[in-house]
């Protein structure tokens, strides 16, 4: 059934149907989660392993005579470098490595550029208003960064290759203000997009007015593939190195989603010329990060294939989640021209567009039944949808069986806040 | 024999005895350090069952169901803000966890009032030149941190009940750039100075004329205490809280010099309206900090009695270098009235003060028969002492036996410095 070909006397009649499906979810006191991106036990568990290798009885000192259980090294150890760089695909000695959060190092960094400026140029906050470009739909957090600094997001639309870069590179070419641009390149939050070879390679050549403009190259999914053949991002660094541009990029990575969110630890991959500004910002800030844990990282993963191995692990858990939900939403929408979503092959998140000003609607009818999604609007920059279409899931904490019936909540909700907007227009 | 009474033929004398010395220490060819407060291995090592707490087989969920190894809780664990409230002397509810530094903490909250301000006020950008005020001799990593910001660093002089409150007083009742002052108020870095009760009181009733003024608390050696009557300071808190006061302090720690430096813990203790301001400012920024590493320190100490008596086993370790140190210095100077240091109960540096415009020329000549000092001038803003007078030593780090060495050196430069500078005048 397409609810668009229905009368009005017939979508009067589905609503009331709907409605019952909707009351009989009401009466289960529903208990679910599909909000944040966030590990399951299960996922958790296969990090366990990381508490054990390190204990009391352990050396700490690694080949270069640094003890980790003391103070030094602000840049990470030499060990850890060495395991992620295939990750960050770049050189050991261009990686800084951070705290437990990615996300952190962005901020900070955005805040060494706002308060001493990009290495050459004056600090952002002496440039009067300065701008961010932000592929929509993105990641919130991001955005909120930029809200902090009070720095202008503008959105730029996705396309099925990554940022419309005919805007990207109009907007940059004339815009000295605009500084940065937020790019999430490999399993796009939310939408589960690699960015297409050329849209590297046209990142890679960016005609940037503004010297001191850099992408902030967040490659939070780069190993978190939920397919055999996993997607394949060009490296941007080499790209760049062609170009001579090898400072415009920084590129972002973390074990938050490997290990332990929050007891992980984060990589930033740089030029020499970027890493040499940005380790000396962070030496008025820090001594340096936790060595232990990241000696524990590299004792526990060993070497680059051990790391592999061990995403092969959390994809065996997350390919039937995800499969469950686009199953789901492709049989309940069979033929129902209401919605469309991305049926990703890695990352976190399925996105979904349902019918422009349903999206709030659909997220209140859901958290009135008991199941939480990513707030309507979050995708966008400053929360706001223009077409209030967007809705973000995030099917990897909840169990299959409590996904089973969160997506059937999810659909049954889709299908009254779009009923009600036929209904009313 | 004090040098002071000599006169230019016995100065010449003691010169060249003194200059054999210091050729016999040379040939040995040392390499020695007490530049920092670090930490021995025989001190890391008392912390090695932290290691052992939380294994692969733990259960990491707290009795609030947090899942310590999973995403959440933005402000630390319940657990170990009732570890630590004792030792900030605030109430649990009044403590944010941060990651692994306190000195990145401090750095954070001074970033966040740039950008966004103290709560209530404009954002310290946008006042123009804005200044701190720093007791001296001080921390160098405080002053590092005001130098990053381009914040003009005061310096005001120590006394032995602390900083000169009526220059303090003073100076902030009058001036509204004067937006905050750096404190050690225990065992202060580097006299180990602690604040006497009258000072802590007329910190809690500062006329400031900088509504947006904030005291930056950083009670970094609290319970580092080297005697067995250690000092007591007043609680800053309680006091401000009679006085109304209690948005004014900022008071931090941290267990850098408790477990490991580097993977340890930090802490702020603050007002409501502060902590609720900071806590916000940190949700742009990270979505938490390492709560299996708080865990750890939580089950590792399970209490504060657990946690005074691992630093009894510090003070044990560490109260023969001090006295080491002090005997030699009281010895080798007996009667030679050209230096002047302090005698701490707690902390971690002993400061000396040589003849002025002597100290820039001891570090150079200690380092020339290797053993490395604190920079001369380190202790004050901008690397600047003018007298040229201090010197931080440092004593935790090497052995017994290293330390006998190295503070014989010491006194051999520093007999050294003072005999070329009295035969120059």
């Amino acid at each position: 059934m397409n609810y668009l070909d229905l009368s009005k006397d017939e979508l009067a009649k589905e609503r009331a149907r709907v409605l019952k499906e909707y009351e009989k979810l009401k009466a289960l006191k529903l208990n679910l989660n599909m909000a944040r991106g966030k590990p399951s036990i299960e996922q958790l568990n296969l990090s366990r392993g990381l508490l054990d290798v390190i204990n009391s009885e352990s050396c700490c000192t690694l080949k270069d005579g640094t003890d980790c259980l003391n103070y030094g090294v602000l840049d990470g150890i030499p060990e850890i470098k060495e395991l992620f760089a295939p990750v960050l695909g770049v050189a050991p000695n261009q990686i800084f490595v951070g705290g437990n959060s990615s996300l952190s190092m962005m901020f900070d960094i955005i805040s060494f550029f706002m308060t001493r400026g990009v290495p050459g140029f004056e600090p952002w906050t002496r440039q009067g208003k300065i701008k961010f470009l932000c592929p929509c739909p993105g990641y919130d957090r991001h955005f909120a960064i930029l809200e902090h600094f009070n720095i202008e997001a503008i959105p730029v639309p996705m396309t099925i290759t990554g940022p419309d870069m005919g805007i990207v590179e109009n907007l940059v070419a004339k815009d000295r203000t605009i500084k940065g641009i937020f790019c999430v390149p490999k399993y796009s939050n939310p939408q589960g997009i690699t960015y297409s070879d050329e849209t590297v390679k046209r990142f890679s050549a960016l005609p940037h007015l503004a010297g001191d403009f850099r992408i902030f190259w967040d490659n939070a999914y780069a190993i978190h593939d939920l397919s055999d053949t996993p997607a394949r991002l060009l490296n941007i660094m080499d790209e760049c190195e062609k170009n001579g541009t090898q400072d415009l990029p920084l590129i972002f990575c973390s074990t938050s989603k490997i290990t332990f969110p929050g007891a992980g630890v984060a990589f930033l991959g740089a030029s020499k010329k970027n890493l040499s500004a940005i380790k000396n910002f962070y030496s008025a800030k820090t001594i340096g990060f936790d060595k232990i844990n990241q000696l524990r990282h590299v004792r526990y993963f060993k070497d680059y294939r051990g790391l592999l191995s061990h995403m092969k692990k959390h994809q065996d858990i997350l390919k039937p989640k995800f499969d469950l939900v686009t199953n789901a939403l492709k049989s309940e929408f069979s033929g129902n021209k209401i919605i469309s979503f991305t049926d990703p092959t890695g990352g976190y998140f399925i996105s979904v567009d349902v019918m422009p000003g349903c999206a709030k609607r659909v997220v209140a009818l859901c958290k009135n039944i008991g199941l939480i999604l990513t707030d309507a609007g979050a995708t966008f920059p400053y929360g706001i949808d223009k077409k209030d279409s967007n809705i973000r899931l995030a099917p990897s904490c909840p169990t299959l069986d409590e996904l089973n019936v969160a997506i059937y909540a999810f659909c049954v909700a889709v299908k009254l806040a779009t009923l009600e907007k036929l209904l009313e227009s």
